[in-house]
């Protein structure tokens, strides 16, 4: 045992034991075996490993290569399973058992730890919804009437959700400028990104019985970062009338990091006042709050360049939940919905480029040059954080992406 | 043996050896054995017992409680065992390995029988999409401008997919006609069916590597009926600007069996000629047809309402997967996509009742009264044939669903 014990954390680090995100990680030695990892400081614990040694109930679904099994397992499994976590890695007597199956992070590979069942993202920001309304629709309301009456949303592909650290192949395809005669075809030249919160369902539910308000937390199991790669010229010429496709489905970066919900109770905050009668089943008056105060900042190339603060958003993830399923829709372990774009009332608050460049008419200054959607090379990184108990911060990892240059 | 072999069939069966569907089926004796069977005439055979009585090299395969694996196998494995299946059940040598092995349709249950990855749902019939302008955007050009450009299409809810037979519960949602102060919260009272032709994808392709129109039998292993349900009510008030969402998401049938491309080589017939020239990714002119000659028959308890004919869409399969990858998306083995809303140019040949009353507005006769939208206890059934070799016709089996009142 080191003097200095990986379990001693710096006062205030952002992944001590309030915090106990969940991950799958692979070492150099057994790049084949996938094993889910808790991070915790700078390292990973091998938690199944951890649950074998020190006799947990839990050792099977926590010696799993995949979160999916533990998600399917229900909220009193999950609340046991970090029950467990938090006295191994604080219960001194712990210690030796533990210390020997924490590995630093820059040794290990991430990867992306559930299977993605169905994908749906949302649009709840009311200040993203009205800056791409104004953009896109100049002659119209920014909003449509159905904006403040539901939160609007459509099925992504699940089939191209990747962790992140994943390279972004720009995406080739067909845009056409109002003023163009045809469509032409070719690299995106109009390459930008989303900034969400992403959140992963466990519980799953039966088909024909909505899920209500106050369930959310029977099957929501954490919360995960998100961006939404999004191609806006491909988007802009496809869109009309059924939705969003190839400007979306090429590619989307999550979280190697899924945080539960227990860890950001003290996160949770009550959303903005509705301009508008709810309908029963959105109404949450009555429910616990359900905003996340998530600050959530966006670097290009290492700099900063937004700050979307999470705690904005109009409409919550249970609203959400209880929207998609109020139709009988049933939720499969896997599940995971963006929140959609997080906007605040700032200028350095909008969480995509679509919206800080005004649809490329207003550059940005990088150090390296101007910006006004993504070029090849770029590096984006999304960061965020959320208050914890007692004056900590609650880490929620990072989305990292490089962009490479359109297939050949 | 019996005298009379279900293997001797009766001239011109639609599900002759020239056919060969796979589908999943359990027996009563043994309710959670899942195998894959293949349908001849009124029977099924257990494929897997087959090849193990036989000593296929795909025993394994075959063997599965599932397609996926044989889906994820390749062409030439399906063309191996096509060849296997046709000589189990025509070669006279064989009768005596086989015939213990055929279950009668009526004493087996039919699953789901593939694991669905990403569900795609397309707008290729110029028809429909043209009925459907008229009918919600009567103002304006009933086409929109990138129709003809490109293969519309959207993703849809793959969790809600079941297989032909399972009920169909009246969606509940929002709709809010234009008059209307405020939306209302109810029973959807414009329920439909969209009758459709899906493609069932097998072999997988790389993120970044957009699939050409040549490669389009190298991953489509097969063709199902498919009724996307749809609750034009909550539809139309929530589609724009993201598309549909809660008025597709409830339920979507498909047929228990999926025909290989292989049965249907007859049936390949040129598409309608197009009206503007396409970008090179999607110009099928130098292509095999790309169409297919299947005759859709809608049926509304007993009754005949519509015969779509899919030889009339203006996209074909091959173009629809080599649109929905050439942003680099990529395949999964299990992903389904839907054709769109099958309609020909007569009225007689729309396949919603959308179009079948333009929106309500001229209710069809049935022998048990109007019919605007679907009622509580109709049962909608699709069937459909193709032309097979030698003057056969090739059945695509059904989509059976009955519509149950609304969770209480």
């Amino acid at each position: 045992m080191s003097e200095h014990s990986p379990l001693d954390l710096a006062e205030g680090d952002p992944f001590g034991p309030h915090n106990l995100p969940y991950g799958v990680f692979t070492t150099a030695d057994e790049p084949a075996r996938r094993r889910i990892g808790v991070r915790i400081g700078g390292h990973v614990l091998d938690a199944g490993a951890a649950a074998h040694a020190l006799g947990s109930p839990h050792a099977d679904l926590l010696g799993r290569p995949s979160l999916n099994p533990l998600l399917a397992a229900g909220r009193a499994v999950w609340q046991e399973v970090r029950r467990e976590l938090t006295a191994w890695v604080t219960d001194p007597a712990h210690r030796a058992a533990v210390e020997p199956l924490l590995h630093p992070l820059g040794t290990v590979e991430l990867h992306l730890p559930y299977e993605v069942a169905d994908y749906v993202d949302f649009y709840a920001s009311e200040h993203h919804a009205t800056n791409v309304g104004r953009i896109f629709r100049p002659d119209g309301d920014a909003l449509t009437p159905n904006w403040k009456h539901l939160p609007i949303g459509y099925h992504g592909r699940a089939g191209t959700i990747v962790v992140s650290g994943t390279d972004v192949v720009r995406p080739t395809g067909q845009r056409k400028a109002p003023a163009d005669p045809a469509p032409v075809f070719g690299p995106s030249v109009k390459l930008d990104i989303e900034a969400e919160v992403g959140f992963l369902v466990g519980t799953p539910s039966e088909l024909g019985r909505p899920v209500p308000l106050s369930s959310y937390r029977d099957h929501v199991f954490g919360l995960t970062l998100l961006n939404d790669w999004s191609a806006r010229d491909v988007q802009a010429w496809e869109y009309v009338p059924l939705g969003p496709f190839l400007g979306k489905s090429f590619q989307t970066s999550v979280s190697a990091w899924v945080t539960p919900l227990e860890a950001l109770d003290a996160a949770r905050t009550a959303p903005p006042a509705r301009d508008l009668p709810l309908l029963p089943y959105l109404d949450d008056a009555e429910e616990e709050p359900g905003g996340y105060d998530v600050r959530i900042s966006v670097e290009i190339n290492g700099e900063a360049v937004a700050e979307p603060p999470f705690s904005t958003m109009y409409w919550t993830a249970a609203q959400q939940l209880a929207h998609m399923t109020v139709n009988g829709a049933s939720l499969r372990t896997g599940d995971l919905y963006g929140s959609g774009t997080v906007s605040g009332p700032e200028t350095g608050q909008r969480g995509s480029l679509l919206e800080l460049t005004w649809n490329g008419r207003d550059a940005i200054e990088l150090a390296d040059g101007k910006r006004t959607f993504l070029e090849d090379g770029d590096e984006v990184v999304l960061t965020a954080w959320a208050p914890g108990p007692d004056g900590t911060r609650v880490g929620l990892g990072e989305v990292r992406g490089r962009i490479a240059p359109a297939a050949g």
